[in-house]
């Protein structure tokens, strides 16, 4: 048997559940039990709002997956999903302190999940969206968001975003170049790609260029587009022009690639800017291994592997989004707590401890969280 | 502030999450989670009963509420449900070793709640349905248990009715009684009158006597009665006699009340049979307090609460129905495992220890979960 196997059958779950008061007399039975626990279910009923105070709801979420979409196996449904959710619950915990609880569902109906997410929504402090296929987890996502008074992420699309906009900014300082003067080009549109496009537009960015199967998205292709293509195609393209990934590469600054291994030859990296910061995250292999990158003329170089420089990893934002969220109450994640979510990240590493193969901090810092966690409450008490 | 709010805000939860792996190192990330973790999920794909070995499905159960009859307090909803919900699953990890995880519902709709239960089972290994308004969480559980293939309880039906049981098992051991002679009164006819009923009738009792508000379940009446009461009706009242409750008491060896506090007389008590036994289990007042009771003649009384004899607690019996359940991974919580679980908690007093004031353990013996999960287990191999 295989070693993972082997550790998932010890482990039998990689979370389980901890009992917080101490149960050993009548006693304490009374106070956490019946009758004691009358009184705060009374409250409740009055104030729905002290369910953060009474309950777990203040540092509990759903992990939710319909398992249409898992890491890169495909929709493989409710029950695989299993694995990958209760790993996502342990990250939570292990690396942002918040209670997670993993929620596979036997539905890949829109509307059907949608109205499973809101009824379960009483009993959690957030929803963090898994593994749902694009574009529908955009609209599930979009419509849990308008309908409910928690906070809703689709890690999938968002959580590489925010560390790859934290790798940019980082980049940026190194290179000496602005955000806004920045001409990148993304490959791929699914559920990262798009978060990626709508966040950097947010950081500032303007010239974006944007990659689908079909070609570059460009408004005269409308009709043929989903919704979400729809939407990128008012944000990027600026000049309207038909490009080719190819020629979209030539003097561009940025290239950002969530898409298939080996898309980028080195002759295209070649023909970027100066000081080309190439960030290839396809998984397990990128649209362009590391060192190709680097021969090639690219300054920072970024994957998606934990064994070469720069990961961008989500683990280093979903922890502290959550946990930031959670702390302040906050009833939605929005916009512009992913940014400040990304500038927390790349505010882990000081300027002068910068270098081109160190421009985000490792997951295993602990320093990156509460950097997160503490950028997003500011954030959001700014909001109010 | 109330000492029972105090400490429900200092807990902020009465579960929580635990990590089960070690999560300190790259290689560490890499089993439990991306790439090692794609190996169960491929496993579980081909095969879902392999869940069972490689997530927590085995050992994990929701804990599923609608809040429309929360304790004694009525319907108040999802929100103020969670403090109990979490209550139980304390009891659930702290009594039978089985992790629990409140799930509470914003809908009181019954096509709703089967739905939503449906979609989420895939990620359990068992459902308890909790503090569902009879005679909904009837429908509610029998439609859950024939479409789903894990165990599925309704505590406030069953668990009260098993622990009762175990109660008259031991009454009989210490009053020479056979089961099958018995003449017993059962007053309340809702979720957990109705299993009373039926677990006595299964248990080989052939003389109930049993009582709505509107009188004695008479099968004359069934045109008024819902879908339960005329169940019942047909194995009751076997000589089709109109009486009233006084007139039941006389000469009968056991009164069960699940109805509303001091509607029995000491009058009534005293027209029963010899050595009878009286289970007045309104919360928290008895249907007659236990020292009148005693006064008026019963031989054995029980009660609900904790500060007298022979309490009926339902935690002694569901920790080691599910865990038993649980370990042989039954498809369902069957009349016979009920039963089962019954006389193991029984058999947790020796006979020569039993006493009138010692018919059923403490809830705090470890001794109960084990028995009773033993016997679960055996009465499900044997079905088998």
């Amino acid at each position: 048997m295989k070693h993972t196997l082997k550790k998932h059958k010890q482990w039998r779950g990689k979370i389980a559940t901890r009992i917080v008061p101490r149960l050993k007399t009548k006693e304490d039975l009374s106070i956490a039990y019946s009758p004691g626990v009358a009184d705060p279910v009374i409250e409740i009923s009055k104030d729905k709002s002290l369910a953060y105070d009474y309950t777990w709801k203040g540092h509990t979420i759903a992990v939710v997956s319909d398992g249409s979409a898992i890491l890169g196996l495909g929709n493989l449904g409710a029950e695989a999903s299993l694995p990958v959710m209760e790993g996502k619950a342990a990250l939570f915990k292990s690396f942002g302190g918040v209670d997670a609880i993993p929620i596979v569902l036997d539905t890949q109906d829109t509307e059907e999940i949608i109205k499973i997410v809101k009824a379960i929504a009483p009993g959690f402090g957030g929803v963090n969206l898994e593994d749902i296929s694009a574009p529908r987890c955009v609209e599930i996502e979009r419509r849990l968001q308008a309908e409910l008074d928690i906070p809703i992420f689709h890690d999938d699309q968002h959580g590489t975003a925010i560390v790859v906009c934290a790798a940019l900014i980082n980049g940026c300082k190194l290179t000496h170049k602005k955000l806004e003067d920045l001409k990148i080009v993304v490959n791929g549109a699914g559920a990262a790609g798009s978060s990626i496009i709508k966040m950097i537009h947010a950081l500032g960015v303007r010239d974006i260029q944007a990659f689908k199967r079909d070609g570059v998205i460009h408004r005269s292709k409308n009709d043929k587009y989903d919704f979400l293509t729809k939407e990128l195609s008012e944000i990027v393209n600026p000049n309207q022009v038909l490009f080719t990934l190819e020629e979209a590469f030539v003097g561009a600054d940025v290239f950002i690639g969530v898409s298939v291994a080996d898309c980028v030859t080195s002759n295209m990296v070649a023909s970027m800017n100066k000081d080309a910061m190439v960030f290839a995250l396809a998984n397990p292999n990128p649209e362009i291994p590391y060192d190709l990158a680097k021969q090639a003329g690219a300054r920072i170089v970024g994957t998606g592997r934990s064994d070469y420089p720069n990961q961008i990893n989500n683990v280093l934002a979903f922890p502290g989004l959550f946990k930031g969220a959670l702390n302040v109450r906050a009833r939605a994640i929005t916009e512009s707590m992913k940014v400040a979510a990304a500038y927390g990240i790349a505010a882990c590493i000081e300027e002068h401890d910068l270098r081109d193969d160190y421009i985000v901090p490792s997951p295993f810092n602990p320093k990156v969280a509460v950097s997160v966690a503490s950028a997003v409450e500011n954030e959001v008490l700014n909001q109010k």
